[in-house]
């Protein structure tokens, strides 16, 4: 950021009076312009014993697998967004089930969620973004062309969980180490 | 917004090529600027069978009870926006329990969370935006004094599950209709 959305000015970086860490300050018109996490929101869609994903056809992580989802919009909940992301992604109409997992990925200010979510039938198809959707069974997921960690990690809970017949809300922080 | 934050010049709105929302673009440099939801994180700390609040001394609300709870910043996870909202709000060292409460507040594009925490001793004060702090046992609680609706939704939740001594994570969406 280097001018006011505002008046258009340029801005400087700051710490505002009372506050504790820097922000872009408009000293002209005086707006202060916070910047906060993004939230990546979407499902583990299933049907049956398989559970359905998309193959990228944008980057970042083109050509790789993932589980529908994206950013949620202003004015939607955190439902709608995980809907309206598997509509988009698979063309999937889904039920909605438990909150499943919520993934910080602190070093990129984003936090993931994911919830489980029921197809009463096999009916999918990859949407614009996607180049590719599958139902995949337990072994044959393909764990090394996932294309995000926090994708890897719901699946590996829920694959747990579902032998386990006991499901719980997981939670987890990814260091910036490797990739997410 | 009217300027673009990266060259200065008026943005227009209008929805981009290949995308369904209308968006603040800069037909100068290109940028689309996308607006999300905000996350405001925070915890509902428990000393023994008290619950501690903070009586707010800063709009909007000023004067009313809350949970601590505020905006989520860059580059932290939820987790640590809980405590440090904790810290900076009713000066508190508390130990993080589950994610307890989730609550979609659409139309002001806001994502609450509440994390359950545990005081070991009943150490507190009221931080700079706060009036007084204060631990209420369950017959003292301020219902019609509490600034927000998720503070009053994840008291009732906590409360009632304590009755039941089964504590799960509730999701809520709250409608536009009545004060948020």
């Amino acid at each position: 950021m280097r001018y006011c959305s505002k008046c258009g000015r340029e801005v400087d970086r700051k710490v505002p009076a009372g506050d504790t860490l820097p922000r872009f300050v408009c000293e002209s018109c005086g707006t202060i312009h916070y910047q906060n996490p993004k939230m990546v929101v979407g499902t583990l869609p299933v049907f049956e014993d398989r559970i359905l994903l998309a193959r990228r056809a944008i980057a970042p992580r083109h050509g790789l697998w993932t589980l529908p989802a994206g950013f949620m919009e202003n004015n939607e909940t955190t439902g709608e967004a995980a809907l309206r992301e598997t509509r988009e992604e698979v063309c999937a109409e889904v039920e909605l089930g438990m909150l499943f997992s919520l993934v910080n990925i602190a070093h990129i200010s984003q936090v993931h969620l994911f919830y489980l979510a029921r197809m009463s039938s096999p009916h999918f198809a990859p949407g614009a973004e996607s180049l590719e959707a599958r139902l995949f069974a337990e072994d044959e997921i393909p764990w090394d062309e996932i294309a995000f960690r926090s994708s890897t990690l719901t699946l590996r809970h829920f694959l747990d969980d579902r032998r386990r017949q006991a499901f719980s809300v997981h939670l987890e922080d990814l260091a910036g180490n490797s990739r997410h």
